[in-house]
């Protein structure tokens, strides 16, 4: 069930796809999956569980492997576009289950997913710190501003469209855009004398 | 009606207004907002015009100004996080507009919000690269890094209450945020050297 809602969002491009649909495509009937998962929404947190579940444990191999601090953060920014390359609906999942009528999932969210992925970001750039290849940055700064560029290419179709004529996102964009995520980030982690002026309003 | 819709939205932190809410907030009636809007998406259109409007407007002054054009782009991404700031709802109602059943306003907030803000940041950039100051990098790229590290500390307010339990998005909080990403940013542009191992995968 949780695969054919999967195909179905790609290949519609949109997560309002119904439990009917889901059900045909799985050649199951719809009492089985709100049996299941209780309601459409409890079937968008177990597909998001899914997808929380492969990008954490890839990411916490990474925190605990024997590969230059520095590298594996490089990794794990590839990591988190490849996570939304392959999964395109993370995106639109994650803001279904947050906003409005579905924010009561919210709380759930933040455990399974946000929290076990700062806490791994924060052990990484402490790895970084400690071997004093980056200076000190926020945790939390760290987590808004890299997972945010990352996001915002795949939550941005319509402007990649209209602006940039591109109708979808190949392996090569994915793969440079995560260059360049990963050049902004890292050699603007790297540089250890005062950043920039601060802003003055 | 905007400056009604836009407490509103503030006060209640969704887009998900009623117009009859706006009605009895602006003291008129349903009937009216219908005519000067057409619908309820019309008005919030009309706010995104507005946010889109002031914030071009001061960015284009400074594509222009006499400021240094580091400091430019330093300025525009504090203005980036500012304009989020003050309309904290400017990401949801984007993405109101151009997701789902709404679809059909993407074309029109792709041509006056994303392309002029996107020519605007061409200027900068090329500004910075013709003296010399930082290596090419794709405006493309930029935008949607830069824009969407700023969006996201806003769109995921949820992440920022459950996981680092922060309420609201302060004053101090907004200025500690833009000058990471302008450190982040700028630092990142302005190496000259190869950056980043490309990535292997």
């Amino acid at each position: 069930m949780l695969d054919a809602a999967s195909e179905l969002m790609v290949e519609r491009d949109t997560v309002d796809v119904s439990v009917a649909d889901i059900a045909a495509r799985a050649g199951l009937n719809t009492q089985l999956i709100r049996y299941y998962f209780g309601s459409k929404e409890g079937l968008l947190l177990e597909l998001l569980k899914r997808v929380a579940t492969r990008a954490l444990g890839e990411l916490n191999s990474l925190v605990v492997a024997p590969t230059p601090p520095v590298r594996k953060i490089e990794l794990h920014i590839g990591g988190i576009v490849k996570t939304y390359f392959r999964f395109p609906y993370t995106t639109r999942l994650l803001r279904a289950l947050v906003q409005g009528e579905s924010s009561r999932y919210a709380a759930e969210v933040s455990k399974f997913f946000v929290a076990p992925l700062v806490a791994a970001q924060r052990a990484l750039l402490e790895q970084c710190a400690e071997a004093g290849l980056i200076r000190h940055v926020d945790p939390m700064f760290f987590y808004f501003s890299v997972v945010g560029a990352c996001d915002f290419l795949f939550a941005s179709r319509y402007a990649l469209r209209d602006v940039f004529h591109i109708d979808a996102i190949d392996d090569e964009l994915r793969r440079a855009y995560a260059s360049h995520v990963v050049a902004l980030v890292m050699e603007g982690m790297r540089s250890r004398e005062k950043a920039a002026l601060p802003l003055r309003d």
